[in-house]
Formats: C-alpha cells, sequence, structure tokens
C-alpha cells in the first residue's frame, strides 16, 4: 500500500464516521478502540475479531440508515445482540473492515395480553421480556441460560431453543411477525396482525435462524402463553436411554398438555456437577445410569388436579417398568434445586478439561440407540476418553460431550484428537439422518462441517437466496453460508 | 414465421414429447387435444387455457425427469392438483406453449400413528387423507368444501384455510416436512423428521402458499391430531357483529382447548340459503341480524365433560347479554344442518346472480368495524345493490360479496360496476391493514391488485427470490409474482 492509498482509505473511514454519526448520533457510534473490544470475542473465549466501529442504533430507522451507508460503500455488517452465541456467528473476522452493529439500545417491549403477543425491539433481553410477560398473566415460553443477556433479535436470528420446545416448539414457533432491514437499507415489515394472509410468499421463516446473512432483524412479534399458575419437577432414576424413551412416551400420552421438559442425563454429569459443586444434593437416593429431568405445568384452569394427574401417571410408569426410583420435588425449592443440576451440567463439564461439544439431533425415536452406537464406537477408538450425553431427548437433541483424558493439554489434544473426533461425530450423525447443528446454529464454528456434511441441493438454494437479498455479499460474511 | 420455423417447432415438439414419453410413459404423458381439455379451465369456469401436453408423472422422480427437460428447452410448466382452486392459479395461460403438470398420480398416503403425521404424495386427496387419518384413530385438521378434489400439492401451494383455522392454524401450520422440485429440476428434500435442525436457512415456508411459482411440491409431512371424540355444534343470534366478536374472546377464554370454529353469518345469507334450497330450516326460531355458528370438539380425555362445558358457557355467554337466543344441536343431523347452511351460502349467493366476491382479512379486532364501514360506503355508491359479508370472525377473514341488482347482466356489469367495487374493496381494505387475499390466494386473478396494492419492498423481495430460484421464469409464468 502505497502513502496515498493511506491517506485514502484514512479520508474514506473518517468520511464514513461522519456520515454514520449523522445517521447515529453521538451515543449511536463507537470508535474508540477500548470501548469495541469487550463486543470482538464471544463470550467462549474462542473467537476474536476487529471491527471499524461499533454502530449502536436507536431504531430501526437508524439502523436502517446505517446499512444504506455500508450498503454504498459495500462495508461489511456484523449483528450482534447479546453477543451470548455458540458459534461465532456475532464475532467479526480479524480484517478490520466490518462495522459491528449492536441492537443493545432497541429494548421496547410492548405486551397485547388479549392478543396474547409481546411486539418486542431486536436488543429486548429475553429475562426482561419473561417479566414483561409475567406482569400481565403470560409468559412468553422459550427460555435457555443466557436469559440474561440472550436478545430477542439474536433468539431470532439464531432460531434459539432451550427446555421448553418439547411444548412450545423451537423460536420459529413462537415468531408472528418480523420486521427485518435488507441489506440495501429498506425495511422489510412482516409485523402484519393478520391470521390469514396469502399476499404470495411468506419470507418470515427465511430471516428466522438465518444469523444475520440475509437481513437485519428489528423487531419481531411474539406469541405469548397464558401464565403457569402450578408447576411439578420430577426426577426419574432409568437403567438406559431406551427406559427413558419409553417413560417420555407414557407422560405424552398421559398429560400431553402438561409435560412441557424431558432432559435426560447419565449418572456421570450428576457426579460432575457434584464435584463442580459440592453443595448440590443427589435427586435420588439411589445410583441410576440414567436420570430423566421432568416438568409438567397447568395455567389456571388445570393447576388443581395437575398434582395428583402427575403423580399418577409417573405411579403408572414406575409400575410398568418405565423406570427403577422416581421423586416429584416437595417445593419450589427442590424443583429449583433439580433444574440447577441440569443447567450446570455445562459448567461442570467444561471443569473437567478439554472436550468436544456436538449438539446434534437425530430423529426422536433413534436418539437412544444413536447415543449408544456413537458412544461405543468412540470409546474403543479413545478407550481413554468420557462421553457425557445429555439434554433434550423429547426433542430428539443431545449435547453429545467427548472429554479428553484427565490433564490433557487443550492446545495439543483440540486441533488433533479433538477434531477427529467432531469430524467422526459430525459424519455419524448425518448418517443417522440427523443435524450437525440442532439449536446452536453454524456461524463461523461450523460453516465447514456444514458444508461438507449437508445436502448440495440444499446448500445451492440456500447460495442462490443469499446471493438475491445480499448481492454485494456485505451480511455477516463468512457465516453459516 | 417462415415455413422452416414451423417445421424446426414441429420437429422441436415431436422431439420433446418423444423425450417425455421416454420419462413418464405412455400413461405419463397425455397429448389428445381431447383428452387435456377438461384441465384447462379452472372449476368455476372463469379462466381458460391451452397448454402443449399434459403430463402425468407417476412419482417424484418422473416429475423432477419431467422438469429437467422442460428447463433445457425453456418450456414453461403449470403444476396442477385437484384443479379447484379459486384464483385461476393452475390454468394455463392461452399461449399453448406450457406444460400442464398434474400431481394426480401420486397419491401414497402414509401414517405414522406414533409421530402423529402423514407423508403424502402431492397428489394425495385431502378427503382420502381424513380418511386414512380416521382410520388409526387421528385427524388432519383441514377442511374445506372442495375436499373431494383438493390434493395435498395444492394445499400447499394455495396455502389453503378453511373452518377449522381458529385452533389449528392454516396449511403453512400443518407442513413439518415438503419435497420440492426445483425449476432445474433437481429435488430439494425438506422432509426431514428432526424436531431441531438449524443447518442455515429453512426454506420450506417459502414454497408454502408460493403457487407453484417457485418449484413444485411433490411430497409433504403434515402434523395430525388425536381424533374428535365428541364434538358440540351451536347456533346464537345476535344482534351485531360487534356482539359476536365478544361472543368469541367469551368462547375462547372459557374453552381455549375446545372452541374450533366460529363462523358468522347475516340473516340475509340464511334467506339466500333458504330460497336456494327450501328444505333448509331456520336454526333458531327467532330473526337476528346476524348468526354465529360455533364448533366445539374435544378428543377422548375431554370428551366426558365437553357437552356440560359447552352448555355453561353459552349460558353464562346470554346472561352477559352476548346473544339474543342460542341452540345446541340436539345431535349429529342438526349438528350437520347447521354446517349445510354455512356451506350452502356461497352457491346460493352465486344464484342471486353476479357479484365481486372478496375473500379479504383484517386484523381480528377491526373486523366489525371493517365491515360495518366497508358497507356503508358501498351501499351508499350503491344503493341497489346487496352486500353478504360471511366467514371466519375468528380468524379476521371475510367473505365480503357485493351482489348485482337483481336482473344486472353479468356480461355488463362485471368489468364496469363489479370491477369499481373490487377496487374500491381492495383499496379500502389495504388501508385498513389488511390482506386482498385471506385464504386463496393470488394467481392470476388477483396479480394485478397485488402489485397495485402491496408493499414495494414486499414485492421486491419476492421479485428477487422467484429470479434466484428460477431464473428462466418456467414455473408458473403470470401467476402470483
Amino acid at each position: 500500500m502505497n502513502d496515498n492509498a493511506i491517506i485514502d482509505s484514512r479520508t474514506d473511514q473518517a468520511g464514513f464516521f461522519n456520515a454514520a454519526r449523522a445517521i447515529l448520533g453521538d451515543k449511536g457510534l463507537i470508535t474508540d478502540p477500548d470501548d469495541i473490544e469487550p463486543w470482538l470475542t464471544d463470550w467462549r473465549g474462542r473467537y476474536h475479531g476487529k471491527a471499524l466501529a461499533l454502530a449502536q442504533p436507536a431504531n430501526a430507522d437508524e439502523l436502517a440508515g446505517a446499512v444504506r451507508l455500508c450498503a454504498e460503500r459495500a462495508i461489511p455488517i456484523v449483528a450482534q445482540g447479546g453477543n451470548s452465541g455458540m458459534v461465532g456467528g456475532a464475532t467479526p473476522d480479524d480484517s478490520g473492515t466490518a462495522l459491528l452493529l449492536s441492537t443493545r439500545r432497541m429494548t421496547d417491549i410492548a405486551i397485547d395480553a388479549d392478543a396474547m403477543t409481546a411486539t418486542c425491539g431486536a436488543g429486548a433481553i429475553l429475562q426482561v421480556l419473561h417479566e414483561a410477560a409475567e406482569a400481565q398473566d403470560l409468559r412468553f415460553p422459550l427460555s435457555l441460560g443466557g436469559k440474561g443477556s440472550a436478545t430477542v433479535g439474536g433468539l431470532v436470528s439464531t432460531n434459539a431453543g432451550g427446555t421448553q420446545v418439547l411444548r412450545h416448539g423451537v423460536m420459529r414457533a413462537l415468531v408472528l411477525g418480523l420486521e427485518v432491514v435488507l441489506a440495501d437499507g429498506s425495511v422489510l415489515d412482516m409485523t402484519s396482525a393478520l391470521k390469514k394472509d396469502n399476499r404470495g410468499f411468506d419470507l418470515k421463516q427465511v430471516f428466522v435462524g438465518s444469523e444475520g446473512t440475509l437481513g437485519i432483524v428489528t423487531r419481531a412479534v411474539l406469541k405469548l402463553s397464558p401464565a403457569i399458575a402450578e408447576r411439578r419437577v420430577a426426577v426419574v432414576g432409568l437403567d438406559s436411554l431406551h427406559r427413558a424413551r419409553e417413560l417420555l412416551l407414557h407422560c405424552d400420552a398421559a398429560l400431553p398438555d402438561a409435560l412441557e421438559g424431558f432432559e435426560v442425563m447419565p449418572q456421570s454429569c450428576i457426579d460432575a456437577v457434584k464435584a463442580y459443586n459440592p453443595d448440590t444434593q443427589d435427586p435420588l437416593e439411589t445410583r441410576h445410569a440414567w436420570y430423566a429431568l421432568l416438568e409438567f405445568v397447568a395455567d389456571r384452569a388445570g393447576a388443581e388436579m395437575l398434582g395428583e394427574r402427575v403423580e399418577e401417571t409417573l405411579f403408572a410408569a414406575l409400575e410398568k417398568g418405565l423406570g427403577d426410583d422416581a421423586v416429584i420435588a416437595a417445593n419450589e425449592a427442590q424443583a429449583e434445586a433439580f433444574w440447577t443440576i441440569r443447567e450446570t451440567i455445562s459448567p461442570a463439564e467444561k471443569a473437567k478439561g478439554p472436550a468436544a461439544q456436538h449438539d446434534i439431533s437425530v430423529p426422536v425415536e433413534k436418539m437412544p440407540d444413536f447415543v449408544e452406537a456413537a458412544t461405543k464406537r468412540i470409546l474403543a477408538d479413545h478407550p481413554d476418553h468420557e462421553v457425557a450425553a445429555f439434554g433434550h431427548l423429547g426433542d430428539g437433541n443431545v449435547h453429545f460431550h467427548v472429554i479428553a483424558p484427565r490433564g490433557a493439554d487443550a492446545a495439543e489434544w483440540g486441533p488433533a484428537t479433538g477434531k477427529d473426533i467432531s469430524r467422526f461425530v459430525y459424519d455419524f450423525v448425518t448418517e443417522w439422518g440427523g443435524s450437525i447443528s440442532a439449536e446452536h446454529g453454524i456461524g463461523q464454528d461450523k460453516r465447514d462441517v456444514l458444508h461438507a456434511t449437508h445436502d448440495p441441493v440444499a446448500l445451492r438454494t440456500m447460495q442462490a437466496i443469499k446471493q438475491a437479498l445480499d448481492p454485494q455479499g456485505i451480511l455477516n460474511p463468512g457465516k453459516l453460508i
């Protein structure tokens, strides 16, 4: 680069900053590297990037203006919500050419209690949405570990899952309307409150889960449910994952409107949680190969009968041999303690040392066989490793972690053995008709794996859509597609 | 065109027929104009076209082969299911250049009772699907007048509605998986049975309702519900549509899991049905400005209590003044008779003479005001006309018919006054934040209206998607987009 080019680039940059500041105001454009720094690394510390600047528009109009400006200058844009994604999807690359665009100032939440909807700015925090809904005797039935930082825009863009999917579906199922700023800065308003509308292609679902590569979500209309009036949380000890699946079918048939969560964890995960947090109480007095964590809920109409119905259902399950022992939480504190075990598995497993983690799914009915077969194959090749498979059995989604031998060096193990293991897991799950990414998405983490394992027709079709909606390729380059 | 061109075109046509027959077999390619003729007119007789030939592939492979052949020669393709659409979407234009592609031989239906799904070939008939589901104590909760001819492929491509949308949603909500043949003949398989799958853009919903302009649906995995064990059908007489809306809210709050249908009809529609079919019994002994037709259902678990709960709910509604008179059908025959009144409105209104019919929606809570305001405006300008607004109040979807004065000449009235009225209705509904097509789609019927009234950003985005997926423009040209 010669001196003139440097001067040009500086002038350009100053010109861009001036134009951006005119749109976003002083509060809306951060150029001080120290202030930007915290947002350039993903929360798990696995990806680090650079950015030209950080834009924080106050509303969709400002955001659209910033995108138009970037489109004119072909400046890449990386949208970011709570920066709590799992696949580096909101972290820019290290070229420093991209504008980091945070939605965190767009936090408005409007609850329509009659329509049972919440209209949220992209930056609204999940936990704040929960509280806003509860204040009106309603609830937003999607929750996950990062609820204190995850934003509505991020949840939509990553099609988030969580622990209530069994009954309420993933984020996709809860999005009624969407407003998206397209790559040229125009605003596509899909927030219509119409229940029936057959005016051409419905594009909402294309943007849900597109990780900021097709447009930037600025607003979402979300479906709410009646508030929970009563819940019952139970733990059942089981001798196999097959038995857990039968228990799930039993409970789902007996209490289809009440069964809201069905998580499974092996004894080794319970042990890891106890080692990590010695205050942890065993959920059952006896040890079992597997544990199922069940949550049943009822709104006001069904509250009175819930306890009795859950007791009957679990009693019948034990009678049928679908479990060796069971306990229903006696109170809210115990219910919370059961859930805390489940939620502590991730940090507890992390504390054991380096691991290859896989967020995968297979058709629900194949899950027990898959876990058994995959575990066997991995331990045959790596007998000193440990497999921890836990998660959302009801959704066919398991977090499949393979943990390196104690004392393994992460920097050495990860790129060699860890990578080999992941390659095997992704090929194996694809062979079983499953997905390499059940709920965490693709981002920069799984882009190569996606392209290596996915149906070429689907990839080609996605590429055609990407080219159609973002011909300059400025939206979140290097992610997903 | 010179003689050589004619010979070329004949040779080309013969070559195309030979190549098509090699893929489709003798049974799969119909070239005799007499055999094609019945499929060239839409069932309402409003559109008539011509076709090069009629292809009837036996399966998705044959269908894909036929599309590849058309793609090589840039031959347009018009897909057709039961030919029972409302907007001429499956009728070719009159150039005679298009291949009419019928899915009617692809009729396979496989019910998975455990998973509560039906996997259907595009040509499976809705009524046959209903019966297949019922045989396994399940049901497919979407029904409409044309169920004896409507195909699954057509229902998906038009995102059909019907009378159970209030509880189960439109077709879009019932599609779990889809297989689509793209414009280049490649097969996009989106039938994965995974409950959670975040491998990039979810394209299923783009094809639902795209009327054969983006791809041809060959297979769909549909969501089933538990069979109905008990139902209650009621008619309530009301003094206004506002009161009907309040009654809807009351019933929906009291019996959210049971209320499945909520239709409204004015006295004039009942009178029209009685004139059309003199055997019709009045549903109530007294006359009312409006009638609501309500259907409540329960599966086995809720069957026992249903009757009592419905009685209590309707009794409370009358006490609150949300209705002037009510009757619950005493038996299935009476329930059917109530529904027959509703289903006879269309032919009965048609018998009155020429009418401008509009399948429109507005946000549910605005519906009563809209109908009142639109009726007033039309009668002010056309005092000798009659307005019949009836339909799915619970979905904000009303069939808004404006009937010409008795004795009006259809050929004269339709293109003049009728057209003016329709233009007013479409502009007025757009002004109210509504849709010019709630459930019937766009096809060739409403294409101009769509382009005149719809958001330019949405239209531009649809066009970009169309260009990306069908760059030659061979899929159902002249329809929708």
